[in-house]
């Protein structure tokens, strides 16, 4: 398999079916939810989902919806991220933040319709009668790490972070964007019905990478604040250096892929993420 | 049965539950979250819940966590609604509005989180095996109804409505008050096992109301208006007089009131709570 080909044919697939799901609305509203779910994107998170259930011999198809449903929730939190009452940022995705494109009130709400939405395509996922309790699981799954104990929790503790309280770093890392890159390798897995083993090595797996992505995010993030020296936002770079920024990144990656060999899942793919997050 | 000292319990019952599902957090995050559930509230759509099953003889507790879950996304729309882009209200259930008490940022996360948890405490809700795909069904219409298509679409109706597109008032009506109202009625039926007949006739009790809500709603704010002249919010009452508004009013309970009794659904509670709808 050429692993490179395989993740860009996934990527496609993706893309298509989030355009699919947001063609069905002409309003400005559904303009705004466009603009912020299209534009350059990585699509890290549903590609986590697809690979892990792929990864366990279960069809793409059958976690597409789950793939399209995190990157909802994704792409919500940076669009409310993005307000002047957050982090004011003008630029998101290559292209004007949503706020800036449609105004501040069309992206509050296209946010919250996006977190909806997410929870609509979840729920109306078609999936075998067996594994309607599963659908459940993932829903749950994902309401719980995505709110005020998870995702929002950990955007709250950046907002509200002094610097001597840099303890609170880690908790923030795993919460803010942990939460959500858990919990895509987790519905994946769970959808594919991971074995306990399974399921114990790839929620490891995503632990290990959701620390990598923001190290390196914050090794990026340090590199353009050293020219712009105003900004200063939470960042595990700037507080242990960028040497162990590095170390840690590389060590997270490492164990990821451990963990894979550990629970006897041999994924080309998932290892493919994993080592992408040492490159930036 | 006394009607009022049974809504009167049911409704502290649900304050018990609220209070009891936002106590697991001491965050400041989960203290705006709880400034915004508490105050004044009539607790309207958990009591369409508890009432739409106990009227087709279920058990409250069963559908407690649906009641809440309602509560939670009611709450949110206020919230975000209430943020200086959206308008910019700084009083809400007798106390100063989220973002008043802890700040712009906090309230939109507050919001973010209410509507999560609705999700979580949904989908976490304990239910015989059997009754899954029904809260799955829940789950999805929830969606469906508070999301772009429903709640939030008549919101973005509200904020880009202008005075020449007065025919998008009832479906903005619909939209913003009307979904969720329905949402409750049926949510609480659905959970208690409605048969097609009597699912039928409680949709039809849930848009009535619903309308009713709206047009009561319409007829407080424009004689509120009236003395500050200088808000113009769409407003059926203030588009075709408060004589029209207050007869649709009427027909609308009474259209309810006579839906219920053509679905047999014998319920002087249900009957009280759309009769409420003509005191203001």
């Amino acid at each position: 398999m050429n692993v490179r080909k395989h993740l860009a044919r996934r990527k496609a697939l993706v893309e298509r079916e989030l355009g699919r799901i947001l063609a069905r609305g002409t309003d400005r509203i559904y303009e705004a939810m466009r603009h912020a779910v299209f534009g350059e994107g990585k699509r890290f998170r549903p590609l986590l989902v697809l690979s892990a259930a792929e990864a366990l011999g279960a069809d793409a198809a059958l976690v597409l919806p789950f793939a399209c449903g995190l990157e909802f929730i994704h792409t919500y939190s940076l669009v409310h991220d993005d307000l002047p009452c957050m982090d004011d940022d003008d630029m998101r995705r290559g292209r004007p933040s949503c706020h800036k494109a449609f105004g501040e009130d069309a992206a509050l709400l296209a946010g919250d319709a996006l977190l909806t939405l997410a929870f609509e395509v979840m729920a109306g996922a078609q999936v075998p009668r067996r594994l309607g309790p599963v659908r459940n699981q993932i829903i749950l799954e994902a309401a719980r790490r995505a709110g005020v104990d998870g995702m929002i929790g950990g955007q709250w503790l950046d907002i509200s972070y002094t610097k001597d309280r840099s303890e609170a770093l880690e908790e923030l890392m795993r919460k803010k964007t942990g939460a959500l890159i858990i919990l895509s390798v987790r519905a994946g897995a769970l959808m594919a019905g991971a074995k306990k083993t399974q399921l114990a090595a790839l929620t490891e797996y995503g632990e290990k990478i959701g620390l990598a992505f923001q190290l390196r995010d914050d090794l990026i993030d340090a590199a353009e604040t050293s020219k712009k020296p105003g900004l200063q936002k939470p960042n595990f770079t700037a507080f242990a250096g960028p040497e162990k920024a590095r170390r840690d990144l590389i060590e997270h990656v490492s164990v990821a892929c451990a963990a894979l060999k550990g629970g006897r899942i041999d994924s080309p793919v998932l290892r493919e993420l994993a080592e992408r997050l040492l490159v930036y």
